[in-house]
């Protein structure tokens, strides 16, 4: 049965007939973009056919919050789960001014005159960046755009660490499987979000600057350690000097490190992003890396010991979201709160009191 | 009224007069240690007295797994709460080997010599020790256990890492309550448990070794980023080059790392436990950094997140346990994971059924 909803033509309720309603009164004429969705067979067989049209919709299915687009955007995803065997991916995080997106452009360039295909993704939770900033990259990142063999594809908007991750990781999965075998997912490396990165990709790159240590100032504590690579980036014109007097500083830092469960060595190396050199090096760095790990076993310990970290951190954060919006919480969680800074209650007598809250409410 | 069960001289039910049953028929003669329990003002009184008998009893409480004995225990604790405004925590890590105990002692026995009086307490999680070893740790610290004003106590018995946390703190209190104005915790450096230490102290002190990097081996990654110190132990003998030479390039490395919120910079310094070296030096370097964050108000801005910390780190682990130990998620974990594993499902499907099934479960 055609039902006019579904007609794209359809321009919503009408009070006389030829006069639509205003937008105020017709909220079908209030969104600008509205998803025509498709069932999920229709997404699948786009993306195994590499159709970056398709690709495009289907994640606009996952970075949806309605649930009925988040029905759809599982079963693609499930359809597509298999098709990740040969993909590499590859986080980059570094603070702002360190020159990722140059460094990404590069980087892009170099693989795409192999005839490699990859996708640039972001992750961007709102509190960290101003939003869509990502659009400012991919106008930066001129060149690799117009690549055939490219896909930039803008951060999800604003949303919680945990959502924008999920998004992500999904989002990485519907590019594999449209033949973008490397994921690249770029973060600014000031927050919780390179824990996430770390935990969705095969190798991590920091990118820094040489200098006096001011330039450590954005960089959180403990990223270091992530690393399997550090990179100094602007290694041109004076900064040569600077930048190889940097490296051997960070080597030898890193030799301080207990060692990976990799068994692979983290490398510190220098590039000019801007000066295109050090570019290839650092690729057959990677390759290296992934030949190692995929010889040892690591690799697929890597990922999936990730499928599982995101299946529990998953649940541990929707248990804690379903606590900490519980109206009955809400109302006495500040209180609380203040109660244990001054000293009038134990940290662990209140966490009892709000738990036995919360689960008399539940069991209502 | 007199009730035989509260005499201290009851031998339990005999099946005829005079003779006792054997201890597997009857419960309360195989409790070697049975916990009298008094009213939370008598524990309060004595605590505030500086009786270490009465701080002992108050302390297995803590321990003890009993709902009734929980509930005096958070009475007694309430009430010491007030008292730790003058207390330093010091938190101690280091892979078995370092020299852990002999530095206590040594660092013990400086402190007791200037009329100090401290407690020197472990976090030991089941899972990482042999049970039983602080004992051991009592035994070796001979000297400092004959101070009076010096309290060591065994840690609590096997558990998991939260719970053993959880009494730690508490202890901590009570300790502080009882006079015992410095708090050193022990911890082994391969674990969870240095986060959950780093979490309730004011200074993180890692105890480490020179050599070629080998003795990395055993430290966690991260566990160095956390340090507000790294003493290099047993700079003594053929050892003094070798330890000189590794505090410069740890200390390069620290330089490295950004900056830590307190304004601190953290330190390398070497020592000779055995031999009684340095050990002044560090006790001045942990006061200089008492005097700087109680100037500029991080010491106590520490404490309170830590006290936040502690709140929410027992509610997220309660919900968890909670969900975890339900039988309807028991049944289906293992599958469930292994689907992910296999990768039948996403990461956030699986999540998504077992927390349906969970919410379902509670809310019949």
């Amino acid at each position: 049965m055609h039902h006019p909803e579904n007609d794209e033509h359809y321009k919503g309720l009408a009070v006389n007939k030829g006069i639509p309603q205003p937008p105020s009164v017709n909220p079908r004429l209030k969104r600008k973009k509205r998803v025509r969705v498709q069932p999920s067979g229709y997404y699948v067989e786009g993306i195994l056919k590499g159709n970056v049209t398709v690709l495009s919709q289907a994640i606009t299915l996952v970075e949806s919050n309605s649930p009925a687009h988040y029905q759809i955007a599982q079963e693609i995803i499930e359809k597509c789960l298999p098709y990740s065997d040969k993909s590499l991916r590859l986080g980059i995080t570094g603070v702002p001014g360190v020159g990722k997106s140059t460094f990404i452009e590069a980087m892009g360039l170099h693989l795409t005159q192999q005839g490699e295909k990859l996708a640039v993704l972001a992750i961007d939770p709102s509190s960290e960046r101003s939003k869509g900033s990502i659009l400012g990259d991919k106008t930066r990142m001129e060149k690799l755009s117009q690549e055939d063999n490219a896909y930039i594809r803008p951060s999800p908007s604003a949303g919680t660490l945990g959502g924008v991750a999920r998004k992500t990781r999904e989002t990485i999965i519907l590019c594999e499987a449209a033949g973008f075998q490397n994921i690249f997912i770029e973060t600014v490396g000031v927050g919780q979000s390179e824990t996430a990165v770390h935990s969705m990709v095969d190798f991590f790159l920091l990118l820094m600057l040489a200098g006096a240590g001011d330039e450590l100032q954005g960089i959180k504590r403990g990223i270091m350690e992530m690393a399997d690579a550090i990179t100094i980036n602007k290694a041109d014109g004076n900064n040569i000097h600077k930048a190889k007097l940097a490296r051997i500083g960070y080597q030898n830092a890193l030799h301080l490190f207990p060692p990976t469960p990799s068994g692979w060595e983290p490398k510190v190396v220098t590039c000019s992003a801007y000066e295109n050199t050090g570019i290839p090096e650092i690729w057959n760095m990677i390759k290296e890396y992934r030949e190692l790990a995929k010889e040892n076993g690591y690799f697929t310990h890597r990922r999936q010991d990730q499928a599982k970290y995101w299946m529990y951190e998953s649940i541990n954060e929707q248990l804690k979201g379903d606590f900490y919006h519980h109206p009955d919480i809400k109302n006495v969680l500040e209180a609380t709160e203040a109660d244990v800074l001054n000293e009038k209650t134990s940290s662990f007598v209140a966490a009892k009191q709000l738990l036995d809250t919360y689960f008399d409410a539940l069991k209502k």
